[in-house]
């Protein structure tokens, strides 16, 4: 591919909206075009990546026994309506209405329409299991796209789906996919961990994400570095700490803290460490107020909570809301208020002689003791884990670090097919629900995230495996014809060598072809120049990922040593 | 690839709702899957060949300089009202808002995105010409869906724009275009004639349709056996005869014609061909009534008059309309009609004495003549093409055939860069528009159209160009396992010799595989049963196209024998 045919242009300046180094660098490179925010188009360069990514996933995922085929974007709202979840997905689903006015959703994923799908073609134990995928367009109306490709409205994904007649079976098969799936990351250079993760609006039990470590990550991700424990924040359990196992019960008292609501500011006046005050969060699902009760020094995991209350509105209650319930604002405790539904979180247990509220204005309680002087109706795990906690592993400390998912794998098990009546018949002669597995990866997120991890100042350094091409080819002095005519013979010589081989033929200086081939970040770089074919007749290689010092002159004529060095890194 | 894990299975009965052969084969054969009229998920072996289509469509993309790249489906309704066509297309459209209220169409068509996109990557002659071109899903609100794959509202298009700094360049590119479309029917295995065409909603002037002949067809083409003339219907001209030529124009008097409102009827009553009444029209166009013209032989072509109206709603009057404004339905002409505006077709010009209504109820006049007894607005040629009439270039009897349009190309000159500012700095120092081509070709469609023409009485005859595999195999008796091994042993020995085969080794009888063999048509058939084995060891080969007589007998060990007949045809 010459460059001076190349449609998109690379930029001088780093563009003004980008937050991100894989954002800036896709845009300033010329690989992509803003639509609207979040909904891009692809330029050449772009469309050879994703390819390249595609093609080392297809191989993959066909290695698993996958067959791949094409499910439909457009869907009718009454599958999501069967399956439940059209309003786990709320605003994040594209609707509109066709000429005849029947409710359509654009697929934000498919688990609806290929079980729909799959219960006309499964009828018995014989026909699973199946493995099928896609790589097709979904779209999400996402609340905040950022990040360049990393959060967007509109993306390429692969989605496989599996069907299986048994647990066993599903479990196997879920296991060959997380190896696929690392070795799909693996090949495109990515150094990705699977960690323990929470199912979402997907749905379905066991999860695991695979995740990219970066600073830019939006994902917080839960580490052990002893015994190798990685979950997502939203599903990390550990190990509490308490020191005041042995302390005496006393009895509760009123005491008064004027104008003293916040946890920090109660813990100052009483200089009392967080963890001695019980805190109160006044919640609201489906219009009925939930109090949760948790350690002073910890915070609600809001995720774990949803899913334990299967709720798709949870959110904090305003002020007018606790106003409204006779609730007082800073001074909340489950004491005394037993109409409410009260969740306790498993810090509170240990736990002697709290300070709490005593639902009255600048008034709380010492000594407030569970479950002496209030009751819970239910004590579950919600604490949202903290970097220092210990492992619930192995009880080595924990640590947090920021990461990017780039897939996503599910054991759905009877998620969809129960509701959505996908049966077989077993060899037993019972009509049972298939067993399903589902497994992502976001084709465009998955370029993002090796752009966000392989870049300097320069610009991209891409994987081979992954890169627009394989070699950048860059005459100097074209003008000059011995050199012109060097550069187009090399250039016809690894093309038809089978090398991908993106050639710089335009009339530029040596500065500018140069920081777009950095810019660019093929992670090869071949220079012909009047000096280097003065130089014994020959060519400069120059590896991306080195310093320029590191450049070596080859023969131009000795194609294979050149071939050679090329693919010295792939 | 094993049929007894491929996922889709074939049917016993003919699905109900099928119209055409290939939705009814593509169906039954399992290739389809429908989520919702128009709207269909594509089975692992439609994927197969839909592949194999797209590969071929990008080779002869990429031969003539063609850059692939992925524009967004999602588009801002303001690109569609700066380049005017949000009302052209109307209902077809689908339209939907974002969450912060934004309209947004979904993509039938990409002109407008990617002229938003060249406009910000060409600034200079020296960027130009570029061809780009996708493969990607289009979202059009079809009134209509039928004939399975042939009219969706959900298709893989490869659609190519080119652009160009002259005209020559374009008419030039235009014509490369024109053969790489001839090249990808042709290696599809289909006959294909490219015919003049109306550019309809797309816009632009000069446009060639590429046309599948065959009876299921929703188009219709004019054809001249004679000079090769082919025209859609729409587009098409030709010479009409007259013979009245030297009649003596007589004056004009009034006839009773009582209930007699019909040119049927007139031409019944008054004993006189229906050549010499004077039809008129009543359309309806943005909210006024023109009155349009035609000899009572011939009908209005519609097309061309919108075209040539510009509009977007044009329409037959209603009853109401026209009694509202004074019109007598049945009687109607333009004698004394100043107040309207009338087009006359070129038809009425050399016709004298013709009798036409008399705008009063059961009244006509005879002896009408243009243009002492009326006068138009305007003639043009909006008269559709009928059998029978001569050829407008040679003067030969034209035919009428019916087609599938499988591809489109169009010379749009500037009709989208002038509106959406998609300039360029000439050699000549002076901004000017880039010269836009658009080139389309449905990949569903010219599957459908494949099988549409290549199908008989028992099932699909693929192309082996598009078949999903090329070969099928198929084992008799495999419960003998001297049968079961050599048919194990020869699928192995095919796959690694890179032959695409799909190997049937389902426990099913030899009747259920022929007949899904048949049905599934891929082109060659190599059975292996213990009566093949006994035979010298052999296995027998056939040609889905032949008749059974015709199957031949191979060692089983000579594979490239065995190879060499699998693409005799190829």
């Amino acid at each position: 591919m010459r460059l001076s045919r190349s449609f998109g242009k690379t930029l001088r300046e780093d563009p003004a909206d980008a937050d991100t180094d894989s954002h800036r660098l896709l845009i300033k490179a010329g690989f992509l075009g803003q639509v609207i925010s979040g909904v891009f188009n692809y330029l050449p360069l772009a469309f050879r990546s994703l390819k390249k990514i595609e093609a080392i996933v297809r191989e993959e995922m066909d290695n698993v026994g996958g067959q791949e085929l094409f499910l439909s974007t457009l869907q009718p709202e009454d599958l999501w309506i069967k399956s439940g979840r059209l309003s786990a997905f709320g605003p994040t689903l594209f609707r509109l209405k066709d000429r005849r006015n029947r409710n359509l959703v654009l697929g934000p994923t498919h688990e609806e329409v290929i079980t729909d799908l799959v219960k006309n073609h499964i009828q018995s134990y014989r026909d699973l299991p199946v493995t099928l995928y896609q790589i097709q367009t979904k779209l999400r109306d996402e609340a905040r796209p950022r990040a360049g490709l990393i959060r967007v409205r509109e993306f390429a994904m692969k989605d496989a789906y599996s069907f299986h007649s048994t647990q066993d079976d599903l479990d196997k098969h879920y296991e060959e996919l997380v190896k696929a799936y690392h070795n799909i990351f693996r090949r495109c250079g990515l150094d990705v961990i699977a960690v323990e993760a929470d199912s979402g609006a997907i749905g379905g039990k066991d999860s695991q994400e695979f995740i990219l470590l970066t600073d830019t990550g939006e994902d917080e991700i839960i580490i052990c570095d002893s015994c190798n424990y990685a979950a997502n924040i939203e599903k990390a359990e550990s190990i509490l700490e308490f020191d005041q196992n042995d302390q005496i019960l006393e009895s509760r008292t009123e005491i008064s803290t004027p104008n003293i609501s916040s946890i920090d500011q109660l813990s100052n006046f009483l200089d009392t460490p967080k963890s001695n005050i019980l805190k109160t969060v006044v919640y609201i699902t489906e219009g009925q107020l939930i109090l949760v009760a948790i350690r002073g020094d910890l915070t609600v995991n809001e995720v774990k909570l949803s899913n334990y209350l299967n709720s798709s509105d949870l959110r904090i209650a305003s002020d007018e809301e606790m106003v409204d319930k006779g609730l007082e604002k800073g001074f909340i405790s489950p004491v005394g208020l037993d109409k409410f539904r009260v969740i306790g979180d498993s810090s509170i247990v240990p736990v002697s002689n709290f300070i709490a509220g005593a639902n009255k204005t600048d008034a709380h309680y010492k000594n407030v003791n569970f479950p002496i002087d209030f009751e819970v109706d239910e004590i579950i795990d919600i604490n949202r884990v903290q970097a220092g906690q210990d492992c619930i592993k192995c009880g080595s400390q924990l640590k947090i670090q920021r990461g990017i998912e780039v897939g996503h794998v599910f054991k759905l098990g009877t998620t969809f097919t129960e509701p959505m009546e996908a049966f077989f018949l077993d060899s037993d002669g019972v009509k049972k629900p298939v067993l399903m597995g589902c497994y992502g990866i976001g084709i465009g997120r998955l370029l993002g995230a090796a752009i966000e991890s392989h870049n300097d100042s320069k610009g991209i350094i891409f994987p081979q495996t992954i890169s627009p091409a394989d070699v950048i080819l860059i005459g100097l002095n074209q003008n000059d014809d011995t050199v012109l005519l060097a550069t187009e013979s090399l250039y016809s010589d690894l093309v038809n060598n089978n090398v991908d081989i993106l050639y710089d033929d335009r009339s530029e200086t040596a500065g500018v072809k140069f920081s777009d081939a950095d810019l660019i970040g093929i992670p090869v770089r071949i220079t012909v120049s009047s000096r280097t074919l003065k130089n014994g007749n020959s060519v400069e290689l120059k590896y991306r990922e080195d310093d320029n010092e590191k450049a070596v002159n080859l023969p131009l004529s000795d194609i294979d040593k050149i071939k050679e060095m090329i693919y010295r890194q792939g």
